[in-house]
């Protein structure tokens, strides 16, 4: 497809137009570290969002899918060091609260407002800590990268982006933390996805359903689910675009953007993998049908054995085929072709005899990639993750609650 | 329960009557550790066999189950340092081969011995080392213990144990090898059982599933399922009882003494988890039915958050609520109660206030037992597993295939 729209420099959250952000360290973590930010746009917003399917849900997230019905909000208020779950009914008291604190930092109604938390589980909000602290925070037009560092925890790097169309001239923006999709205490998933496009609501939730089936639903750490992994996409109509709805001219450009910003988030995720030190991507092509090809390269990329073979820059293929034939997709042996990069290492199920050197070299790269084509029918689906190296259970069992 | 059975010291597989082994270094592996055994019965026994739910089978699963349709076999040859798997149609020639072999040092029927083989994935079997090594191969009554080291791969301790019925004074030996229930290329689950038993073929198969349901089938190491897992019975009735059939006097004493002996074996390779310091024993009460409390058991015993923390002594209870949460099960957060062992962590769904000292006491411990009640029935189960350490990531990337 040709492009039609670009990455920008430096792109944030708060590079649409009308959205603004800032952060303050609170001290809900240790002190002079950001832990509690506030994003808004200056216009109402219709928004979306998408949330944890784990059974315990943080009471952050309950109070999102209640606002959400309206199919509207403004601003989004986040704290890292505390993840509001697990404490009982004080949990959404508090989080009610915090969301009345930032509405009048950003100066909108509190109905408007959306919660969003990370850290540890089963502990309440300091919320002396959280009030003093939202009154520090000031919101700016390039408060984004700020609001980026507020929502880390054992994330090494900030993971921010935006991309504009070359048409319309609207632009996406996004921030997100995660070093896992999926660690339930320290490493939620959490993204904020921000619009100038005026987009119409059922569509707006229709696109961020489907970019995230093909970026963030595609990222496996450890294969833990969190009890506060929440996505939301705010769109306030700021560019002055003729709305977009499902069959629109600018439909499918706002999709593939969408798309693309997700994945260069979700990729940004896998590669700062708690104590990971290369990004893995695995493609499954000729499944019979995209929810198998997506079962086979989750379960591959989530495989601890071929993590941990990778980590180890060992060419051990046969934990890759032993995971595709327990992903319960269905597989015929005999017909499995498998790559490492360029490097055929299985053709028809049988081992095929190859470079061992050149393929350690390809495995003791940054970004490694395995290929596997079941020849069973025509549908693909790319999965990423990270390699599994000691440091990921040092950081899980030293880790001080 | 009234006990009807008990351990014999050293019991192996082949403490019942009439079962005999032995096991040579035929350098499969490196030079001079045992890598070949064989077990066999001098008189005709009726069999069953369970096999790994991977598509991905190799040649000697696939050998077994068409072999077991007779319902008889009296003999088993097992190698380690190679899986015989994913290496084409040579496979099953090769498997037939060795079964072939080892009926002549056994002097039985080639059609009467089943294989087993467990080791690196995509490389064929050194047949020229089996050859020769069979013929080194002498069967002698105490030569369980031998077999049970010809089975060992990175396990660091030999499995097997046996018990004996009071009444009718049949044994049932056993051994097994697995550091995790589940990896697929150095850590498959074996288990071969012995009786001396007279028993209905059905019920023998009925049986051994039952007892691989609360056993083999609890046990998690890291999610991997081997191509190679096999759970083998053979029965040769020479104990002289009466027949045990469903229903029949001795049915529930032998069904009770064979749940023992296998959770006893599971326990001990959840135990010998690769880089495990301790073994986690996971039990869930009031589950809506026996499926959900199976799962939430094996849910949590496999997080690697859950596991990473019990490494770290480290009582992070909220890992364990995030891990039921999405296990796929029932779960109503304000009823749910959460032990360490004797103490209390979460009572209807609320942290309740503990002594951390003695929570990380009962941490560093070499079982630890967590309790979960989800208050929404009457069905439990229970799931064993280990710690998750730096030592399993070093041992699964710098393994050398």
């Amino acid at each position: 497809m040709e492009a039609k729209f670009e990455f920008i420099p430096s792109g944030s959250a708060t590079s649409p137009e009308g959205f603004s952000a800032g952060a303050t360290c609170a001290g809900i973590k240790e002190k002079d570290r950001l832990d509690l930010g506030i994003l808004s746009s200056e216009a109402p917003c219709v928004a979306a969002g998408l949330f944890t399917t784990n059974r315990i849900k943080a009471a952050p997230v309950v109070l999102c899918q209640q606002r959400l019905r309206s199919g509207r909000a403004s601003t989004v208020v986040v704290n890292s060091g505390c993840a509001n779950a697990c404490i009982g009914e004080q949990g959404l008291a508090d989080a009610t609260e915090v969301a009345g604190l930032a509405a009048e930092v950003a100066d909108v109604s509190p109905e408007d407002v959306l919660v969003a938390s990370t850290g540890v589980i089963g502990q309440p909000l300091p919320m002396e800590c959280l009030r003093a602290g939202m009154r520090q925070i000031t919101l700016s037009r390039d408060g984004g990268h700020q609001l980026a560092r507020a929502m880390m925890t054992t994330d090494t790097v900030p993971k921010e982006a935006a991309v504009k169309s070359d048409e319309s001239g609207f632009i996406i923006g996004g921030v997100a933390k995660g070093v896992g999709m999926i660690h339930p205490d320290l490493a939620t998933l959490l993204c904020f996805l921000t619009t100038d496009a005026k987009v119409n609501l059922d569509f707006l939730k229709f696109a961020l359903r489907q970019a995230a089936d093909v970026s963030f639903n595609m990222v496996s750490i450890d294969g833990d689910t969190s009890t506060n992994d929440t996505v939301l996409l705010m769109a306030n109509g700021l560019a002055g675009n003729e709305p977009i709805s499902p069959g629109s001219r600018q439909a499918d450009v706002f999709q593939q953007a969408l798309n693309q910003l997700c994945i260069h988030l979700a990729k940004s995720i896998a590669r700062d993998g708690e104590g990971a030190t290369k990004l893995i991507e695995v493609t499954v092509n000729g499944a019979p049908d995209v929810a198998a090809a997506r079962s086979a390269a989750r379960t591959v990329v989530s495989s601890p054995l071929v993590k941990a073979a990778i980590y180890g820059n060992d060419p051990n293929w046969g934990r890759i085929l032993a995971a595709v034939g327990r992903s319960g997709v269905e597989v015929v042996e005999s017909k499995v072709d498998l790559y490492l990069g360029n490097i055929c290492l299985v053709r028809a199920g049988c081992p095929i005899s190859f470079d061992w050197e050149e393929a350690v070299k390809l495995l003791d790269r940054s970004e490694v990639f395995i290929i596997m084509n079941l020849n069973l029918g025509s549908a693909a689906a790319t999965a990423w993750g990270c390699d599994l190296s000691e440091e990921y259970v040092t950081i899980n069992s030293r880790y001080t609650t």
